[in-house]
């Protein structure tokens, strides 16, 4: 998927929302327990009561490699069933030297490889330069690295000093020499939103995934105002209060309220800017 | 596999050579591919072949992951056939939120999650304490985590000035605030020989990882003068110059004999020490 084919799809959506397919086979409704592939099932079933709420869907690996060869048979078919008009993101914060780095590359972007055929990959930074450009050398798709995570660690590496800025602002203009916004997206967590404007002068075209919002308590609209750009820039991402809002008969019905009410909040912001 | 166990089968075996098991499906000899699970085959002729010369098996999980399900399968077969003396290495390169590298963890430690209990697994440290410390919750498992790295993208975050010191010396001393050397080896490129000394000053009791003697052109000798403790404190990998020294049917042969040449190399290295 371009980025004017992204654009467009938040315009006519109105939503710049993604769902992370963090499927825990642990925490699924007891009645699915009876399906055969109960993670596929799920999935399915999340995908269509929210499908047209939301511009992308991001299944975290370690969920479906955490089951073995039949985590990844869910993972080929809940890919092979999201609607082609929304962006798909392999969440595997991989990178490894330029000859394993294709590899996970062909992985995640050739369906002849591994049957998966995603936009994207979230990508880690540390290996640096050769450890990214495999990815980029599928045209067409998208490296999403990562920038300042939502999470506490990120103060340990993330944060440290590197002459007048700190690394993640060299990670986001090191990699800007790599590829254009129209292959580059950057994670940044919504739990560093004070860091939100200093990276948008960083980064003025490039999309930012934003996770952290809901269960990890960053907040949609202090992201949305610092974030937001002419042609949205921003993917927020929700996975757990939306896929366990329920854990009964009615999981579905209600992850489309969880994520219809972050849609609507969307439409505004959207206006407002 | 505990710190005095793996020092005692280098003294035992004289080697602290560590085989990657980077095995490329499009690279084997051409007479395996009749075979029902070639990737298997193959890694159970080096596997016998190479056993009492190596301490340690590195299957790259890029490798098998390319292969989809069928490659977890591969990866599964080829764990359970090493021999219980081998430490085993899964370079997964892995680091993500707590909850999800909790998953990791299970994926690479707990049997019961994804068929796979390996010893350790490679760690980025790019998101800092909270990605690393779930895969040091199992007891008697390890942590190996990228510090200097052999790929010329080392240079690009790793290598930069954080305060009075490069990027790559404040992971390794952080991390050590983590871990104790019983659980925490880190990755450091042979490639990366000058800095080897100053980094043995700042872990002087940790296990070092060396991948890139061989094809990647790192000395044995200068890795070995510079990072041989009494214990051990090494393991050097090779991998695509033992896997595909020979393309015809006497590859094993072949393959011991490049592992025979650095064990004996190591035999020197260790009495010199």
């Amino acid at each position: 998927m371009t980025y004017s084919e992204l654009s467009g799809q938040i315009v006519q959506k109105q939503s710049y929302l993604c769902i992370g397919l963090d499927t825990d086979p642990r925490k699924l409704p007891p009645h699915l327990s009876t399906e055969t592939d109960p993670v596929f099932t799920f999935n399915k079933a999340i995908i269509d009561a929210t499908a047209d709420l939301t511009v992308a869907y991001k299944p975290n690996i370690a969920f479906y490699e955490a089951q073995g060869p039949r985590g990844w048979e869910s993972l080929q078919k809940t890919l092979e069933y999201i609607p082609k008009n929304c962006f798909t993101i392999a969440d595997a914060k991989r990178g490894d030297i330029g000859n394993t780095s294709d590899l996970y590359a062909r992985t995640f972007f050739d369906q002849t490889a591994a049957g998966l055929s995603f936009d994207s990959v979230t990508v880690a930074p540390y290996m640096g330069r050769d450890s990214v450009t495999p990815f980029l050398a599928y045209e067409g798709k998208w490296v999403i690295l990562l920038a300042l995570t939502s999470n506490s660690g990120s103060a340990d590496f993330q944060r440290q000093q590197v002459g007048d800025q700190e690394l993640f602002e060299t990670v986001i203009t090191t990699a800007q020499t790599w590829a254009g916004p129209d292959q580059l997206m950057f994670v940044v967590g919504a739990t560093q939103a004070a860091e939100l404007s200093r990276i948008r002068e960083l980064a003025p075209d490039n999309f930012l995934l934003v996770p952290g919002v809901g269960a990890q308590g960053g907040s949609l609209e202090d992201v949305s105002r610092q974030g937001l750009t002419p042609n949205g820039g921003l993917l927020v991402n929700a996975s757990r209060s939306i896929l366990y809002a329920s854990n009964g008969t009615d999981f579905a019905e209600r992850a489309r309220a969880e994520a219809k009410t972050l849609q609507t909040e969307m439409a505004i912001h959207l206006t407002l800017r």
